[in-house]
């Protein structure tokens, strides 16, 4: 009998947000990481979801803990980006990033700045731990697809060069990637 | 009896210059700066001017005192970002920053490689501390202006966030953004 | 008797790649490298070719002895600034600068999206390094010869303002840009 999660890759999906952690509002950044990520990946997937509150050291840990106890091989964050005091998710994700990848943060500002020329305030960035790959999104659902549409053509091929799964997709729902001696056969 | 300058925002202008502070030159930064900014801003503003030496220490000390003893909300400084070793505005810059906002610096370049290849060249950049916003902006009044027409747009929301005065502008002269959630009535 | 070489300047041509230095497969950096330049240069130059491992120490070391001991005013490395474990050029590169440059690592990945999405994995920069100018370029030599066309531009006037050599350059092959107060004579 065959598992179907035998192969399943894990995916954390962290909502940054004083509000949303405290129950004033209910978080909408996990429920369109989730709606943006479904249709597109074909990997049986695992989703970790944590929604924390502005706090460095908390948004530190669960990072921490997504990749090196879950085995994240990546991590969408959301919220947290901008200039305001509370705002810290760029800073504690670089406190526990090996690389930067700062190739990420100009293209989503720039794919962001099309829509609204506060995209400039963002901070957000994109860093890798181990074998996996954390890119901090802002917090709008409507700014969440838009710049998962920017970038996640290089994802797939990014978590392969660290050495993580191999990430299969839907090419009718976006265009991925890879150079022809990384490509591996299709799953069917 | 009303005061008109009871609600009045502090504005600092800084050129950085060897050569116009020590007077071998006149300024022509400061000049740029406030002929850009006069019929942008309907709040009733003081601007505090400064030239200075490019010297990393008498830059920094000049903006610290500017947000920490002036309580300008908005800095613009004009001169010192090349690759020159006699260049260290961005270095002074982040010294006494809380945070930076690289989008600036990266549209800022963008903005300016319209006009000339060299744009690459400079390391302007754009940071926060307390309730102030300080920018980098290019030496020369053409690409003052040049800079600030395309990134002005950001600013006054950027201000409301780090907790600073409600800026007003000539939406005749300059669309700026601000959420719908973040707007106030016009001032009449 | 006029020596050609009396003025020659000197380039650094660096190629970074575990494979090419241990002889697995030949390198195909620095001839793309050579073969974009060679068109481009009026003045006589003298290359230093170094074919290295991706180790960082060793990669810091090649640069340190280009700049302080055989005095380049340039130094192009080729390969090592991707994501994987084994890429660290821009941090090699990082480690003996004096000033970084982002507008050339932003204006890079920007030329080289316009080809491929996994531009944004490039973490490539460019420093400076005394009278030298230290860039980064990608390792294939397609994408060399793309990002070189993109940056070159701004490259004379840089080492222009940072104390080197004045480069003169084919202006049928490329344009480069310098304000006119920096303009000489041509060569003849």
């Amino acid at each position: 009998m065959i598992d179907p999660k035998a192969d399943a890759i894990q995916i954390g999906l962290v909502s940054i947000s004083d509000r949303a952690s405290s129950g004033i509002y209910e978080d909408e950044g996990i429920p369109a990481l989730k709606a943006w990520l479904e249709p597109v990946l074909i990997n049986p997937w695992q989703g970790f979801e944590k929604v924390v509150p502005d706090e460095r050291q908390v948004i530190s840990q669960t990072l921490i803990n997504l990749v090196d106890t879950q085995q994240c091989c990546l991590i969408l964050t959301t919220g947290g980006t901008g200039p305001a005091p509370r705002d810290v998710t760029p800073e504690a994700t670089k406190d526990i990033a090996e690389r930067e990848l700062p190739g990420f943060g100009e293209l989503m500002r720039s794919v962001s700045l099309q829509y609204v020329p506060t995209a400039i305030l963002s901070r957000q960035t994109a860093v890798t731990r181990g074998h996996c790959l954390i890119i901090n999104l802002p917090g709008q659902p409507k700014a969440i697809k838009e710049t998962l549409d920017g970038v996640f053509s290089a994802v797939p091929y990014c978590i392969d060069l660290i050495g993580g799964p191999y990430l299969e997709t839907d090419e009718n729902v976006i265009q991925v990637f890879r150079p022809k001696a990384a490509l591996r056969p299709p799953r069917t």
